[in-house]
Order: C-alpha cells, then structure tokens, then sequence
C-alpha cells in the first residue's frame, strides 16, 4: 500500500483528484491545501507527496522549499510530484529545485498520473515527455537570482526607491538591474519585463 | 438524466472531475477544454455546463461570452454553472454578465457541485453562500469601462504613447486614464494598479 498526500490549492479540486486516485487498490490517498501540507506530512507520513506547483502557495514561506526540507528530515522522508504546466517554466524549476523526483503535466492523462506515483514511491525518476520543452525552457532562465528580488519587489508594486532600501542598494543599481532585466527578456519596458515573467511563472 | 459539460483548462483537473460527477446515477458528464467548448456544447447538447471560471480562455474569445451566446441561441440552451475563486470577483463579474445561473466556490464539497447542477438543470438560480463576498466586491468594481481597456493595455506592457493609439486618445488623456485608475484601485503606482487589479480578476 502506497500513502499518498495530494497537495492542492482549492478543495473541490484536490477532492476529485483524490478521489481518482484512490479508486486504485494500492493507493491510499488523503489531500490538503498548500497551508496545511507540512503538518499533515508529518501526520500523514506518505511515501509520495503530489503537488500542485501552479499556486502562488507552492513558491511561498509554507510550500515546496519547507515540505521539501520536510521531506529529507531524517525520520523518514517521501518522494515529491510535481504537477506542472507545460507552458511556465518557472514553477518546474521551482520543484526540481527542490528536489522533485517525478514531473507530470497537468494534461496527463489519470493514468500517468498513477504511474508516477507508483515510479516515484519505489525512489525512480519520472518525467513526462510533454515536459520536456518546459524543462529546456526552464534550463535558460535568463536572469540572475539578484535580478529576480529586484523584478519580485517591482511586480509587488515597490518604486525603485523602495526596491533599493529594501536590498541595501542604490537607486541607480537598481535602474541599472531594471534595465538589464528589460533586455534579457526581451521585453518593451519594465511592465513589459514584469508581464513576460509572470507568464513563464519566475516571478 | 441530466446531461452535463464541464468546461476547465487541464486534462488531469477536469477528467477527476467529471469522475466525481458521474458517479451521480441521474448525472451524464462530458469534459472539455476551454477552446472546445461551443463546439462540444453543439454535438452534445447538455442541460448544464459547468465552467471554470479562473482561466485566461474564460474571458477571452471563445470563453464564457460565446459559450453564453450559444447558450440563449433558439435550438435549445442550457444553464451556466460558474466555478469561481472567493477571493476574485472578476471572474465572478465577468459570469454574472454572462447570464450565469449557478455560482459555486472551488473551495466549495463535491456534494455542494451536484446539488448546484440539479438547480440550474431546472432553471433556478444557486448561489454558493462562500461567493456572497466576492458578489458584494464585484459589484464595488471601482474601474469604468473604459479605465478597463486602459488598464488591459498597460497590463499586456503597452507604453502610454501605444495606449493612446491604440484607443484613439491622446497621451495626456492616457495619462490622466492611469492616474485615475491608480487612485481608485488604492494602488501606490502604475505597477501596483495592475498587479492589484490583476489579483482581484479585474484584468
């Protein structure tokens, strides 16, 4: 018997999923939200976890780093699955970031999603093809981590005044970042910059 | 027997769903894409659509307005069951003006889903009562018309000089568009009017 902990943003969704999986014989599956993942780990002890990654939940303070970090504690850990979507990159580098053993695209069908569980649950790598352009695009994310706090802070909203007080940097480095940050995505101007990345979920 | 089409964005989401629906003995469900979803509604000819309302596809051109106009055409309509976040009146919105009868949370039990199918199915209205909120913010939207098709604008990285072409006004008026909208949204600039906007749904 495999326990699975599905991770998922809204119930009515996690539900259904659960439901699906646990029509299988070798899987018990419970669910809870991005909040109440890691304490429900800890309870829960499952051998695989699967996660949705296209939450702004998974990349926040309670998501995939802690039930990561969770996960390789030493009083016995589980394999992650990433459930991602093909076309933003910046999620999937997120989970294999954290050390995901297994991702699937949210447009697979059930029963690769069962056989993911089942690879990753025995510790063996599986990656859905359909990803396979997703994780190439994610392997040429053009900006630096540095250049990502700046853009982070800028689709929040901050001015470049707060940007630099917030980083310890001068108003002029961060127009220099801006600047740098508009180029490498090719983008027309800095809410241009802030869009494209959104859309490929760095930020 | 009911006939039923679930309108959602991902394969995975949406085949878990229709399980869960159809294990109900009076409900018959097909799923499909956003993209797919007239044409599906034409072959299949449902008493009820259930759409998800949290999608991109939703708002755009052959989301929920075409879906809706195929709805009231003369060969037999069927009711609109939205699936809506809390916390985005937006889309709330943007289904309420597209003559939807049912409005449930995603957050809301699978029983909750069922029970709202039956309702419109025969033509009453069902309001989930978790979305009564988000129906007081949505009916506080603060942005006109035309302070919208600004914002979409500015949003997509349009510069002031390409919005003013765009609509046919000139940069000042534009401006005076940017500044308005960014009071009314309480927002501290033109990055956080956007970002605010596009949290709540708005655009």
């Amino acid at each position: 018997m495999i326990r699975v902990l599905l991770v998922h943003d809204t119930y009515l969704l996690r539900t259904a999923l659960a439901a699906l999986i646990g029509r299988e014989a070798d899987l018990e599956v419970s669910s809870t939200s991005w909040p109440g993942a890691v304490a429900t780990s800890r309870t829960l002890r499952p051998q695989v976890c699967v996660v949705d990654m296209d939450s702004a939940d998974a990349v926040g303070p309670r998501g995939i780093r802690e039930l990561s970090r969770r996960c390789y504690e030493g009083d016995g850990g589980f394999s992650l699955l990433a459930l991602a979507s093909a076309g933003r990159p910046g999620p999937l580098r997120r989970a294999y970031e954290e050390r995901a053993l297994g991702f699937l695209s949210k447009n697979a069908s059930p029963d690769r999603l069962v056989e993911g569980i089942r690879h990753v649950a025995k510790g063996e790598r599986y990656i859905d093809e359909s990803l396979g352009f997703g994780f190439l695009e994610a392997s040429e994310m053009p900006l630096t981590r540095r250049e990502l706090s700046v853009l982070s802070l800028a689709a929040e909203g901050a001015s470049i005044g707060e940007i630099a007080r917030s980083l310890c940097l001068s108003n002029g480095t961060v127009r220099n970042y801006m600047a740098a940050i508009t180029r490498k995505t090719g983008a027309r101007n800095r809410v241009d910059a802030i869009r494209i990345s959104q859309c490929a979920g760095w930020v």
